[in-house]
């Protein structure tokens, strides 16, 4: 029971810190409103490496089902672990996103546009192109799994050293391609908190835009780990 | 007596660089005012990380009741230090601030708002809101608690690396929910600055706001300390 | 053939992450326009830190023509394999490059400035001067080169930190010399994307300024890290 | 004779990039003016790091008299020695001011502010108050000398850790207490800078302030660090 408890407690910290920063900087009447994109981006990668220093022994700290999957594909990861992983990965983004809801009440009242209070939970694209932004979503998340593959190549890592090298990766496609498509570059990530945007009474909502979210950020990432485990298992290391 | 003094010190200087960065970016007349959020969050993070390599070994490197008092809880910390162990560090904090406010000096002077004079000692909600403002005060500090406490499963790691970590702790929960309440997230960090916002004696200064200081980011934190630690322990790792 | 497909891949994702965060905080229609110097030096760090990490036993992450140059220079690599090496690099980049364009295909469509173009795939002076332009490549790569050497020295340095230490290298040179010529530091950084700029149907897109790109970025970055080799060597460590 | 070059140079580094990154921001025609105080400390503090990982072990890498006095004072460091240390060290100081001035020749024509160009070289007070700047000086340079002391505290320190520790101490000071006289914490940095500032046929320079500069950014730091050696050596660790 441990790894799902891990992967929904994981990935639940990890939207609560990630939504969160979203939420910080863009919703009014937050202290930190204006912080921008160093401060999101850095954030980001700090709400992945908390739990995955708590986590990461316990459950492999995945909290991402396109991971998880790209792992199973690999052959590294038991693929009857694959469905109980996404259910809590998904879940614990869900829980995550609501928890984020809840401490932000105040500010999401005081918010009026409908697209800040929709980008703080899920992502979106600058600009709408499917293909593109799919595209987008397959690259950003095959550069996290090759690397986190690529962690492997160093031979006599120092421990925690590891974690640290996880959270460069993410404030890397963040900083450098997250202005695409906001980075999902997880299903759960975005699936998750869209969920919870879609049942929470978040005053003057909106659309939940699922359109672009049951595509994109999911399909799209799940195809780039596909990819980056078969390319990293095609180069004779 | 050691134990007490490394306390005593380290969250002397922790708030010395925590309130600092305060003043730094925020008080008129200073070389960096308009610094932001980014260095808000980074300074708070090593204003701990300093000190926690100064005085991790010498005292375990609280620096904040509501980890103290969890740690004992937990049974890794001895309730007869407890006492002695809030003394030193709310004493610290008091110091510290002293000390902030006299290098400080000309610029309070030159500061009119008295919000902002009162900000850079002590936190306070964007939004005044009891219930929401405890929570996200409990909340940031179980997550601080949560993962001080998740150290102790990365097997091996390398020393150092772990003071690392606690930094990255610091500076996520600041840039993630820190808009919210101003992140004490320690009743001492809270408490000693404000006792000094209240006797020093700054120019033109207003309330020091006890009604909300001696609630909120005292026992916000103290609730948050304690369920993470209850969960962590409840957890069959 | 692992080390030359290793630089090949490495300096793709290198120019895939370093001309991604130039479009990203650049290109119109961006999500993250605006972002700022610090983003862009953090990036470009983290650029080199990714696939450092991936490739470092590999190939020993040169992705650089200049250091692997000098380091043939230095007796520490073998001549035989510079021209393959080189030629891997700047096909990397280039490749890397024209991924980044793919990407970011309708932000360079609503970008209207020739110059913001040009800019997010090849370096140039904030002040034209060919001789002062030259000088502060060569010095950058100088601090580059010799800084890398030095790791060396640091005698049972933990694996990983000095991936890290790498990282800080590259940020520093951005963030301290960075506004005299865009830090090419790397004939292959700037030559495969601005061969790239040349050849892809860029709309609107102006000249691809050879005069000044093979002459400065290409030698003032050779002639910097050879000098770095030989003070390095001149010293009695 | 290894030691004295490694402080020269290692020194000429610190200021190469240090004062590198204060023409980066400030000076007009630079590429990345208003990069603002994050870049600032983050890249001073990258201009300790490189070249401490560098000549760590040939010197020390003290770089700065004040620590270089302390550790005198405390019985680490040979008396001996001071003299050529400080010598090495002033001297590396003016020659890394006057590779930022060839460097940033073009950025220097172009700006008109006197201050801006001298503060580019040398620090100075937000608010002139001979007690409380000395006093701001002597505060900074006690936590960077009791921080470098106490890293010898953490047993069993995985080395290079403790060179990223440093760096962390030199951002911190600079993020919370750098916007009163600029953080100079180093009689080198400054009078080296300011030595160059004076000679150097710099356009429409203004004055170089010695007034201010033979007093409180060199004694300041020197009673800042005695007094954190005593203390440290006071403690009953």
């Amino acid at each position: 029971m441990l790894p799902y408890i891990s992967e929904f407690l994981g990935t639940m910290i990890l939207i609560l810190l990630g939504c969160g920063v979203c939420c910080n900087v863009n919703l009014d009447k937050s202290g930190m409103k204006g912080g921008g994109t160093v401060q999101i981006t850095f954030a980001w990668g700090l709400a992945v490496l908390v739990p995955a220093f708590i986590f990461g022994e316990a459950s492999g700290a995945s909290f991402n089902p396109a991971l998880t999957i790209a792992l199973a594909v690999d052959g590294s990861f038991d693929w009857a672990m694959v469905p109980g992983y996404i259910i809590a990965q998904v879940a614990g983004a869900f829980v995550g996103a609501i928890l984020v809801y809840i401490l932000f009440k105040e500010q999401f009242d005081a918010t009026e546009d409908q697209g800040t209070k929709l980008g703080v939970f899920a992502t979106g694209p600058s600009v709408p192109n499917t293909a593109l932004n799919f595209l987008s979503e397959a690259i950003g998340t095959f550069v996290l799994v090759f690397a986190i593959k690529g962690i492997g190549n160093v031979t006599g890592i120092a421990t925690g050293v590891d974690k640290l090298f996880v959270f460069g990766i993410i404030v890397s496609i963040g900083m450098s391609l997250g202005g695409l498509t906001g980075y999902a570059i997880n299903p759960a990530r975005d699936l998750g908190p869209r969920l919870a945007h879609a049942i929470l009474p978040i005053k003057d909502k909106g659309s939940s835009n699922f359109g672009y979210g049951l595509i994109v950020p999911i399909f799209g990432p799940i195809v780039g780990a596909i990819v980056a485990v078969l390319l990293y298992g095609a180069i004779p290391w």
